[in-house]
């Protein structure tokens, strides 16, 4: 693992790394940011999987995450939202290809030899920041924003008793139900949408899979509302499924980084109240 | 003005405008944020120059203000550092011409024409603030950061009365002694270094002017402190002129932004201290 860059930050230590990765056959960047601790003690994690267009750095630049995080004492985990090098196939479009990935293992050519974002984000990295950082893999959270929702979403409904607490912001509730998921998992996973249903919160909830708890912001001046982000399906599966969740509907909040970084300390703290030893 | 963006955030409104400034001759854009308040009334207004090629965009983007500045009901205004366009001289590097105007009014060809950012940060955008925006122009503070930490002192130590109080983070503190300061001065203002006194923090200081408060915050780990920045002349200066200042060396941090957010709300608080009615 590659040290790109350290910045002593709110009382912590805002890192970027890079590694070679396994599962999708590239160089993976990410940064982590871990609050000043004793020495020998292990902190809790908050996992952020980031939207489309995204790499590890917008939320790392924009999203105002380390005062609560050292006030918590908690490592903030951002991956990046794609494989990326010369080698990788790409999309002209910004919704699929590059930046893309929606944490999917994709199965159809080109994208299957790299697009194993999964894999990456469920096996290969949690492998890495257990073994390099101060982490207490016994205490995980996980959030994020649009793609990274869907993506928060699923990771932890296809892993129970992983996480304690699950956030999003803005998430995309159904990709079977939208463009942008029909794009993105035509693509990767082919035609049968049968195969996309593991990567649907909605058909997991429907499923029988269960979330610790859930919290979800959503601007209601959000112009990917209605016909990406469909907040109602999610409400209406959690309705179905018995699922308790907190759904709050934010007016005048659209879909940027000043929305996410509103409500990211209350995230954080919702999350530490859950990653409490 | 033209409104360029405006999203809603932490309980108020960012906004990004642009107009036609007299002072400049450009097109000059700045971001303004607003905290929700109640019709008719007026906010004490935060001022914010920025360093080195930066624009209004870094500290927006970066600056993690806007929960302070929300909680205190503080408008948080960020100028831009120099005039742009296609028409405007320019310098390759990156401390000298666009991007550098170090809010001086220049007299030397071809910088004259258009750096006047003395002008337009001491005059011609307080009006428009005023003008546009629901500002309690009775109480104004100013901070700024390195080549705007030296904008923030100088801008208040020539205008005395106008500001309850002042910060910098890492801030230039004598342009006539280092490299930075000889290079711009010197294009700007030409070789006479008396025509930069009033330029210079500590020449200002050494002349008489006098602050009302100063609040400095450091990092130890700045790459620039030994050779640009100086803080130790600053200090100086406000030993020899008897001026009361807090200036805070911090362990580890470095000159980013990264170094700045982590300090911007106690800045923003204890500028709200020195604002209230």
């Amino acid at each position: 693992m590659d040290h790109l860059s350290a910045n002593r930050s709110h009382g912590g230590t805002q890192g970027v790394y890079q590694h070679e990765s396994a599962a999708t056959g590239t160089a993976m960047t990410f940064s982590v940011f871990v609050p000043d601790h004793a020495p020998g003690a292990k902190l809790p994690v908050l996992w952020y999987l980031s939207g489309l267009t995204c790499t590890h750095a917008n939320v790392t630049e924009k999203g105002e995450y380390r005062a609560a995080c050292a006030e918590h004492g908690i490592i903030f985990v951002a991956p990046d939202t794609s494989p990326r090098g010369d080698e990788v196939p790409d999309d002209e479009a910004y919704d699929f290809g590059k930046g893309a990935g929606f944490y999917v293992n994709a199965t159809r050519a080109p994208w299957s030899t790299h697009f194993r974002m999964r894999d990456y984000i469920e096996r290969e990295l949690p492998d890495l920041i257990a073994s390099e950082f101060p982490a207490d893999m016994a205490r995980q959270a996980i959030t994020g924003h649009s793609m990274g929702g869907h993506g928060a979403l699923t990771v932890a409904l296809r892993n129970p008793g992983r996480f304690r607490s699950v956030s999003a912001f803005s998430p995309i509730a159904s990709p079977l139900n939208c463009p942008w998921g029909e794009k993105a998992l035509g693509g990767y996973l082919g035609p049968d949408k049968a195969d996309w249903r593991e990567y649907d919160a909605c058909a997991l909830l429907d499923g029988g899979a269960r979330l610790p708890d859930l919290l979800i912001d959503q601007g209601e001046a959000d112009g990917f509302l209605t016909e990406q982000l469909k907040t109602n399906l999610l409400s209406e599966a959690c309705a179905r499924a018995g699922q308790p969740a907190t759904i709050r509907m934010q007016p005048g909040y659209d879909h940027s980084y000043y929305f996410i970084s509103s409500f990211m300390a209350e995230h954080v703290a919702w999350h530490a109240e859950r990653l409490a030893a």
